[in-house]
């Protein structure tokens, strides 16, 4: 009878506690949540960096505009530490618009080009040379360098719409742009235009990196806007090949290395102030845009994150970083950089967070390097957490360029926030990325789900 | 022995039909989802609407041509049946673009309105009245008449910011626009300026309707911008109340009603011809607007789902309608005609879907009347067929204004689309509800979805 007792108390205690515990979560993400919505001010700190600062190519002067302005809203918001990380970044400008064109005999048709980040100028008065379609770099190796020498060749392999996520679409996509110049190159093409990676069917050309590997020969490689790559392939199956030819005009230019800077703020942890959580986004972007969605969102997410843990009066056990990264998008020297003083200055990192798919919808996290064993408890733990949000979707996936140097930490979790993914390759890498076509809601949204999991994780770990 | 083996056979048949049957579904699903991210119709057919017909007041010349246009696309795609359903609606008109003016001393601010639908007009040269201002329909009454006779009221409840879904937010403030001007009158107010219903602070005044029940007393009422509204409201507590005025003069008018239609496409059932399963959204729209998001997403997603199901040469054992309903905004007398030509004719309707919340990202689907059981067994069966595309809440909610008379049959469940709602009230009744603010992928993942879960009632059936 005693013993039945002192079971059944024992219950009850162990059900108490765990209520209360879970309690606290549910109401903490509550008011995470309400403080993003109503008193949130990542909004108009976007919009400050979208139209005071604008396009902030790494080594441009409005990507140091950017750091200054960066450090002093971090200053404005009283972290305990803000400070800039010194790093080299490459300094390639654009020049000159573009001009292409699609020669069809005596007919010339002008369509709208831009230069690959990275790629050499054409000469001066340009290139003009036939040009060779195909569909993927199997094909390009194929042909050989008989087919190919001399010429330019047009990398067309469209998104795959199947893909529900559009992120797959790019990834499936994105060698032609990655690694197709550099390849082209190898069998002696003359240039490269390739298909603009993007779900529509618009007339902006969308730019981003193009990578040669130290030694590789170098060729000018610029986009083509969706549709104009889809009237060049039709042109290319009509007529005979030798009557078509391209000419396009870049004087696009790599100069010498430029000193530049990460930003970080932290609020020190109360317990483990060597161990740390880091989230945010990369501060530098394409010229051609305002980097709204690419990745001014993911910037001021990760301030407002430490801007909501100081209006809740929260102190973390853990130091919590928001970086602003320098280079992601042509080098990643911020993100190189930041591990790298994490090592030298023997940091401890627990988790990173990082926001670059657009500051749309919030679904989820994907979470890098973790088992399944760690992933089933992850959703067992947290998910009810996030389902009145409804952005519960916790995976296994990737994480972000800018934190992944950060697997050398073994016991490292890296995280990608997942936004919802329809609107983000329409946009991205072109001059309709801007402050407008980011939801101030959606925004938010995404702020509270990060500071959410930085507060879940900064409480009971993680575990792989 | 024999025993055993007969009983092991039969685990392993029903096993496998389990399976099998799991796996067609699962394929079925995937080739709806791919027909409308490939070759979906969604998306040009919702341009051509709004671009070549646009906005579709009820009553209006435009109205009649979205029927013509309806009638002449479902006819296009060959469905078994296509057809009108006569029905007379309500034909109110703006007139001349409104004017509204705070009056502040001698100083006069314009500031952006419009007239609420149905509402009256002003004199012809427009209303002057000191204005008061509440924040609910509670507020009014304890006010009472001695202090609101022979003003303009002002309803100035915003949007709770908290709600993580926006309907709430338009739900709980929504009482201003539809009661507020017929209670505001039962005290003697002479005119009516309401909060637009919005999620954003910006200069768009939102139209909509407003109710006055029969025999009550009409008064001119208007909405106007978030912003204005601060602004108003902001004088008006730093200003002794007798010196804001306000002014407003709009000349909209309702005329005799008029003869419109709903526009019906069917494809016949192969089992259950006499039992429907309805899907669409109504084709009138507001008159300030293109009426893309509302509800022009809604109507080609019920027509895709019937091209859908011809294009992959499905023959659904119930008959599948595709329903364009006239009058939601300002009567909803289509859906009313709708189930009483339903009884008349002694359909027997078991289901009916309605996209009335915008072409946004499907996030799932709320089942109408549905018990506790019911849901539990829904999600059981149905989830995991959904989730692979990121749409799988099946929750207790509301279905739609247009299928809501279909409750009549007790066995008809009752089902509302569920898209993403963070955008849905920045653009809702206002000149900004165009083409180019859809997006192409989550038109058609919308239908895709909603394509999928006709197809599995058609072959399940679905309990409440």
């Amino acid at each position: 009878m005693i013993k039945i007792f002192k079971k059944a108390l024992f219950t009850i205690a162990v059900i108490l506690i765990f209520n209360t515990v879970k309690a606290q979560d549910s109401l903490m993400l509550r008011n995470i949540y309400d403080n993003a919505l109503v008193r949130g001010e990542a909004y108009e700190n976007l919009r400050h960096l979208c139209k005071n600062i604008g396009p902030r190519l790494s080594g441009s002067a409005n990507a140091q505009k950017a750091v200054d302005w960066g450090k002093k809203l971090m200053e404005s918001y009283g972290f305990d530490k803000v400070y800039l990380q010194e790093c080299m970044v490459p300094h390639w400008v654009r020049g000159e618009k573009e001009v292409g064109k699609i020669i069809n005999g005596k007919t010339e048709i002008n369509v709208p080009i831009c230069a690959l980040g990275m790629s050499p100028a054409t000469p001066k008065n340009g290139l003009k040379a036939k040009i060779i379609e195909v569909k993927s770099l199997e094909e390009l190796a194929s042909l050989g360098e008989s087919l190919v020498k001399g010429k330019i060749v047009f990398f067309n392999r469209p998104f795959d719409q199947r893909f529900i996520e559009t992120g797959r679409a790019y990834g499936a996509a994105g060698d032609q742009r990655f690694k197709g110049p550099a390849e082209a190159a190898k069998y002696g093409a003359v240039g490269v235009i390739v298909r603009s990676l993007s779900s529509t069917l618009d007339d902006y050309p969308h730019t981003g990196t193009t990578i040669f590997p130290e030694g590789s020969k170098k060729i000018p490689a610029a986009a083509i806007s969706t549709k104009a790559a889809n009237q060049l392939s039709n042109l290319l199956r009509l007529k005979k090949l030798p009557e078509i030819q391209f000419y396009f005009k870049q004087n696009c230019q790599l100069l010498p290395d430029v000193k530049s800077y990460n930003v970080v703020g932290e609020i020190t942890g109360t317990e483990k102030p060597n161990e740390f959580i880091t989230v945010g986004g990369h501060l530098d972007s394409w010229d051609l845009a305002e980097g709204a969605h690419d990745d001014g969102t993911g910037v001021v997410q990760g301030v407002e994150v430490l801007r909501i843990y100081k209006s809740l009066g929260l102190k973390p056990k853990h130091a919590i970083r928001a970086v602003m990264f320098m280079n992601e998008e042509n080098g990643g020297r911020g993100g190189e950089k930041y591990t790298e003083l994490a090592q030298k200055n023997k940091e401890i990192h627990i988790a990173a967070i990082e926001s670059d798919g657009g500051g749309f919808t919030p679904r989820g996290f994907s979470f890098q390097d973790v088992t399944q064993k760690g992933i089933i408890k992850i959703n067992e733990d947290w998910k009810h957490l996030f389902t009145p949000y409804l952005g519960d979707l916790l995976t296994i996936g990737g994480s972000g360029s800018d934190i992944e140097p950060l697997s050398v930490y073994k016991d490292a979790v890296l995280i990608g926030f997942r936004a919802d993914s329809q609107r983000y390759f329409d946009i991205h890498h072109t001059p309709n990325d801007v402050f407008e076509n980011v939801n101030k809601r959606e925004l938010e949204l995404g702020a509270a789900s990060m500071a959410s999991l930085v507060y879940l994780i900064d409480n009971y770990g993680i575990t792989h």
